[in-house]
């Protein structure tokens, strides 16, 4: 029975040991963002030195070559270019767009969908249709559409606390709009911006095709908030006026570009690996400082910090800043194949592309044990404000790693203002605020190190 | 035992009822909070329409004005204005500050302390100390800081999760400077802008000359962050600079103004008495939308959301939109002398007066019984994000109230972003996200709703 006593109490001991010194650790990498970390100066280099990076762009390809060059910096243990073959497509001159009434022209902000094919060079003059729904188009059926305009115009639900899931129950407008509808003979589509906030800013994001021949495509805008609900109401007026929309964007042939990785080869486990990453390339109407300049230095400054404060990683923690994640997932595509063709063995991949907000938590996709063994940390994370431990998707570009009992995480930043700016023409640098994104990026170092210390793996 | 057993399931049939309709009730006052709130609205017209409301002024005039004119549309059973006399200073013509460097003369963002003495018409021009603390002034002594303008350039840390902690570990610089440079014969003081951010924004604020006799009074102004570093570096160059300012500010004779007040009577207890409130006054650089024309339109949006939604709350709930609580706490402390001397009877107080920002949580000062009470909710909030029930200071305006075991509560939102704009000249309407704003007054008519319901009194 003594025997027993003196064991719990070891045991104990060395639990709180080991909790003390995880305290302290995250302690340390709190106090290591806030105070020493270059996230917030790379964010500003990339946003105002760089700027717009659309995959196959001249923006991408600097930001390629500054992120690894800045990784050189920081003595990591390997520093590499990935290449994948990445679609490469440009808006071409500003979008114009006006309703005719009578003889005036009331003009409206639009832009072009990503990966939406441009009109003829005298643009688009059709008769609109307003539906609220995939659903509304398809009872409308062939007979209504052919020949018009459909304007999607669905508001995201301002209901929802976590923007993100207005945004999933509306998206289908922006991505398969244009697909349904030219199914059935519409001739464009217009579709109401992804954004909360009633503004003049048209919120570009991809349009999806599918298996629709290229010479059936239809052209696809977005239309500002402000300027969805002034087009509606003019249409309830007169149904008879008529849209006119013209833009100039086209695809090219896929070209080269690559993910960008670093890494801190693993102690005890070299072979099992901690990714860390976000997505380099932008949207090109702002400079992508939220979506997902954010994600990228905060997970380079995951490295930063490690090396800072001399963390000797168990397992090899590898940052990947993944191309191509807006207009077709190509870079996360490409580093799944090729961990899945070396045979790599991911233990762990962490995400950050919701924003460089103040961090809530995290969405975790794993086993329940490990699960369980993640939500076990969260009195760890408490002095940080740190609450949300969340099942649920993770990531888009850590998606296509296929490790067995892999745990996939990503970083849940407060949502609130993210829809005020993705996509968008004030997706600037000022709307990044310096210490959210500091503490965003030491939420992840902490995860990631309670992980590579505590995790089941 | 079978009694007991029935007892006991009877019990739980009833605390799960009152859950239930506890839950409900709290997704109809955020879904009320998202859709149809008009504090956006408010905040619009008291930020763009009226502006700056320093005590005193034209604007805080309007501004009484117009809340009391929105309450009386809302239908509550009384508005009305509590008379308070208090502070009138003005910052009189735009500041100026330069270091003189030969014949050069290199200028500074500078304003005016609040409460602040002018300078002599034609200006100060003095040697600089620069100091970091009130210590090291005293340290220094009198010998060494007569006749010199003192800089208090103590930056705020960092490293501090909550950054009302770092104001607080801070601003004894600010609000006792002047009095103790003074004491030692100092001409003037520079003081470091509390703002953790980098930029080239003055933060005023009010300085506290305490007993000093008028006539001994020191002109005190705010630098800039970015001009405070600039300073500092230059004074380390060549400490023989003189450093040169001029303010206009002046202080007149106390004028009427007013505290506003709107309520709903309570139906059961409608002697006891829940506060919910802001403060309605500004300082004078920009509009004051976070500080604090959101915590007042909140506060308004609290009972708009009971109105809405026919909640009848058992206790009378009102709405004080509070005067100087920037430069005096007069209506603070009129409300809470008013308060006793009609021996009413307050049970709950809520102040937000801490930004419109993404709401966290509670900062609760009750005894023990009531905070174990309020903590209970914990998981009724759960859905919305709040996850902060913290003990400590509620708000500067409820502070007088003097009511037998009240409970206090501040709105805690996220405080990351308040000090970017705490007292400058960027705290505007733009500041402030609509949905960030709406989700603290739900949050606020949340609690407000589960005391009146649940509350131990």
């Amino acid at each position: 029975m003594k025997k027993i006593i003196v064991l719990l109490l070891l045991l104990q001991v060395s639990i709180s040991f080991s909790q003390t010194s995880d305290e302290q650790m995250l302690k340390a990498i709190y106090k290591s963002a806030l105070t020493e970390s270059h996230c917030y100066t790379w964010l500003d280099d990339l946003s105002n030195k760089i700027g717009q990076r659309l995959s196959g762009s001249v923006g991408a390809e600097k930001a390629v070559q500054y992120t690894k060059q800045q990784m050189e910096l920081l003595g990591l243990d390997k520093v590499y270019l990935q290449e994948v073959m990445v679609p490469k497509w440009t808006r071409g001159e500003k979008e114009l767009a006006y309703l005719q009434i009578g003889k005036q022209k009331k003009t409206f902000p639009i832009c072009a969908l990503g990966m939406s094919v441009g009109t003829p060079k005298n643009g688009i003059l059709a008769n609109v249709i307003e539906v609220k729904s995939l659903d509304e188009l398809k009872e409308l059926g062939e007979a209504r559409i052919k020949g018009k305009i459909i304007f999607f115009n669905r508001p995201m639900n301002p209901e929802f606390i976590e923007t993100f899931h207005a945004y999933g129950s509306c998206v289908d407008q922006r991505s398969s709009g244009a697909r349904e509808a030219g199914k059935l003979g519409a001739v464009g589509v217009i579709v109401r911006s992804m954004n909360l906030r009633m503004d003049d800013l048209p919120h570009t994001g991809m349009t999806n095709y599918g298996d629709t021949p290229k010479e059936s495509r239809i052209p696809a805008a977005a239309i500002s908030t402000n300027g969805a609900n002034a087009l509606s109401k003019l249409l309830k007026e007169n149904t008879s006026y008529k849209f006119y929309f013209k833009q100039s964007c086209q695809a090219f042939d896929d070209v080269l570009s690559y993910n960008v990785v670093g890494e801190i080869t693993g102690t005890e486990h070299p072979e099992k690996i901690m990714v860390v990453g976000g997505h380099l390339d932008s949207w090109d109407l702002g400079d992508g400082s939220q979506d997902d300049g954010a994600g990228c230095v905060q997970s380079m400054a995951v490295l930063e910090m490690f090396k800072k404060l001399s963390y000797k990683p168990k397992n090899t923690i590898r940052v990947v800043l993944f191309m191509n994640e807006e207009n077709g997932v190509k870079g996360g595509n490409k580093y799944g194949e090729v961990a899945t063709k070396n045979n790599e063995n991911h233990i762990f991949a962490l995400e950050s592309d919701s924003g460089g907000f103040s961090p809530r938590g995290f969405s975790i996709e794993s086993d329940d044990k490990n699960y369980d063994k993640i939500a076990s940390w969260k009195n760890l994370f408490e002095p940080y404000l740190i609450h949300v431990f969340d099942k649920g998707h993770s990531g888009t570009d850590i998606g296509p790693i296929k490790s067995d009992k892999i745990v996939k995480v990503g970083l849940q930043p407060d949502s609130q203002r993210y829809f005020d700016y993705h996509h968008a023409a004030n997706d600037k640098f000022d709307a990044v605020n310096k210490r959210e994104l500091e503490l965003g990026a030491a939420t992840m170092a902490s995860i990631m190190y309670l992980f590579d210390q505590n995790g089941l793996q």
